[in-house]
């Protein structure tokens, strides 16, 4: 027995130590990939603590890499989370975003401004290929495009799979329930073409897969990006066949593990290329869940409220990075780290300088993911261009909130209210009382941030 | 990077795949150790989804062995929870419960009757060394100690460490904000003397944990038997000098992570020791969260309320098993189980005759813990002696609610509240008026269990 610990464990410390090999690749600069859901909540995954939902690939990618329990994106909805992910900004700041309209929709004609950077941009400055391989939602007439902000590629659905609705598909949640194809005429896109309409979205994570394998192993020699936000699993919930009642949390479940499976044929393809180890993974989610839909949204676990709301449950996500070699396995970091922070992450990895003309929220994740501290200090939850809470360290304040799908209007807050997170991760316990300076002290790091606070247009309402 | 994937997947590989050793091994009937935590949450660790509890040597136990993630305890309060575990019974069989006192007192009388047989009496006609170090909560008269109940050896608290307050400590929740030892006058008892009194509570982990590493020591050659009920993380919370103020979740976190040490050191002798894979080590609790105690009480996760109460949170437990060699590492098992049904796989390892002239409430886990299908079928929810919700596959159906510390009663339902356990385990969507055959079917298991409930005169009431 003694023999086969010590193999485990030199196989362990082999993993951990980067061979001459892995030095020699390092040198490259790394591939990187996004998985990015759409409403998969905090508590769905198993290694998050899911007990019926079967998520064995994710499960290995966590025990080869990194856990983040604090990380988050950068607004409680689609349009303006995946906005601020690609350029490292808070979504205000570029207009994707409003107090009127949460996101963008078929007949909206706004998108992503033309000044705004990509990361997809970055990288293509430092010769990376680029794709983005799935729903897109930052505007869907051509200059929106992914193929006009810097991709090479896109195949994908251009906004969320619920839009499109055709007038004489079952009323109201009747859709949702028994959903078919035909009942929402989604375009399924390649480049700026529509190649497909109504996209069969039973098969499109699996297209998504393939397209995204393809992809990794086109580009051996070259270094590359991959961004894939997959459809799912916002409601309609679709997946193939092979995956059809196959999940004890039933058609929500099914769904969750095709993305698993899908996941598990990424990795694999990276860990049989020979850049296996220069490839950095992130795998996270726009929002939180989409509660109101009961059975089909899924569960923010111990976090509080879901998609849409300020509350931890609606943008705190279930985060893993992977890079073998690189990230110790195994690891857990509870550091303070955001979507926005990938942005400048990637630059850096790809010695691209950063945008010197526009404020950035982005803070390079590199001494992260090597276990250490982030140089994120604050989080700022906003509701269109409503500043509803702030995050420093343990604490958070709402100076307003308005739960997800509950009440009409934000309530204000004269006395904010205060939750340790660290101590209360499901704010349960308002302790403003109890700590008028964290109070004060919180209010002047919203002051600081109001100063640079100049809110652009809005594009959603165009 | 090839050769360091493939000596860690021969590491993997030898590790499932027993030794000559290990073989010759397994041919000894297994020790057994069930390290068995007071009030921790479904939700605690970070295996099972906590995001800010540290919890290393849990992981590790669950990276090596299996997560049960639908195990349950017998009861939501401690006593009969305990008296469960140890007898395969369900409490009302026993006595070790009531409707009017929740568990024993230091002014109660009654405790474990003597015809009860145990797992300690089972092991020990199989010749097994038999240790109970911790919290024993059985009846802390001479003939209801451990010692006579089947243990070789007793050590700890004998029932709850906020019982015996003395009179002048702080009024109402103030001794358990800023606790000090004195504030309760508990005694520590080794075998059927108390050694000291009041105990030290602050090194109380630190000195089961010592215990037991010793009783390991000192049984390699023949088969033990370890019952390691731990006194926290049960209010009043306590931890020793290594541990406090090092854990973000604060004093709470501080303990559990200090019950995470002592996991590790317990599995770390054994792991040294000739008998490393034919150990098999169970690690859960004896009830969920008492949740009234805020920060100072654990966290259910996605699982509807706590301790006291028969929603999922009171009696569902974050759940290790863990046999080098046996279990498959990192696996998961979403199979029906219970604390009750350890009586009967230690009966069966140990190849005992279960007693014949009584009715027990325990399958053998055998299959489960090889990865395949649980015998258990049901989970009976008691409060006391009242029959409050059954569970049978995926469904589960509440004849009466009662929030664990908001409702004074029970509330009975003419139509019982069904969920689906799969789909909605935090049970929000009452199913009931949709699945009237499901209610049906639970109704008839709910009758046939009748049958055989057999009240048997209250011990916590003498």
């Amino acid at each position: 027995m003694k023999q086969i610990l010590f193999s485990f464990i030199l196989g362990l410390l082999l993993l951990n130590k980067p061979s001459q090999e892995a030095v020699a690749a390092t040198a490259k600069t790394p591939n990187i990939v996004i998985i990015f859901c759409d409403d998969l909540g905090y508590g769905d995954l198993a290694c998050f603590g899911h007990p019926t939902i079967a998520t064995p690939h994710l499960d290995q990618m966590a025990n080869e890499g990194m856990k983040l329990t604090q990380f988050y994106s950068a607004a409680p909805v689609c349009t303006p989370s995946r906005a601020a992910l690609l350029t490292g900004r808070l979504p205000m700041r570029n207009g994707m975003c409003s107090n009127k309209r949460r996101v963008l929709f078929p007949n909206s004609n706004g998108g992503i401004p033309k000044n705004e950077v990509t990361i997809a941009e970055q990288l293509k400055r430092a010769g990376y290929a680029t794709a983005c391989i799935g729903k897109w939602h930052l505007g869907h007439h051509a200059q929106f495009l992914p193929t006009n902000n810097g991709f090479d590629y896109y195949f994908g659905i251009p906004y969320s799979n619920d839009m499109d609705r055709v007038n004489d598909s079952p009323k109201g949640r009747g859709a949702f329930n028994d959903p078919q194809v035909e009942f929402w005429n989604v375009p399924l896109m390649q480049n700026e073409e529509i190649i497909e309409r109504p996209a069969d979205q039973t098969t499109i994570t699996k297209r998504y897969t393939e397209k995204a394998v393809e992809f990794i192993k086109s580009n051996q020699d070259a270094p590359y990006f991959l961004y894939l936000p997959h459809s799912m699993p916002h409601v309609p919930l679709f997946r193939s066949e092979a995956f059809a009642n196959k999940s004890l949390r039933g058609l929500y479940g099914d769904v969750i593990e095709e993305i698993d499976w899908s996941v598990g044929q990424i990795l694999e393809t990276i860990r049989r290329s020979p850049a296996a180890d220069n490839t950095l993974v992130f795998f996270t989610s726009d929002n939180g869940p989409w509660l109101i839909f009961n059975e089909q949204g899924g569960s923010a676990g111990l976090l509080r409220d879901g998609k849409g709301s300020t509350w931890e449950g609606g943008m705190r996500e279930p985060t893993l990075a992977w890079w073998p070699g690189t990230i110790a396995p195994g690891s857990v970091s509870r550091q303070l780290a955001s979507t926005m922070d990938i942005f400048a992450t990637a630059s850096e990895m790809a010695q691209v300088e950063l945008p010197k003309d526009r404020i950035l929220d982005s803070y390079d994740l590199t001494p992260v993911l090597q276990g250490g501290p982030s140089q994120r200090k604050a989080v700022f939850y906003y509701r269109g261009y409503r500043l509803m809470a702030v995050r420093h360290g343990d604490w958070k304040m709402h100076l307003m909130t308005q739960d997800a799908y509950v009440q009409p209007q934000p309530v204000k807050h004269d006395t904010p209210l205060l939750f340790n997170l660290h101590e209360d991760p499901s704010e349960k316990w308002d302790v403003s009382k109890e700590h008028p300076n964290v109070v004060k002290q919180l209010t002047e790091v919203v002051q600081e941030h109001l100063k640079t606070a100049k809110h652009a247009e809005s594009q959603l309402e165009k």
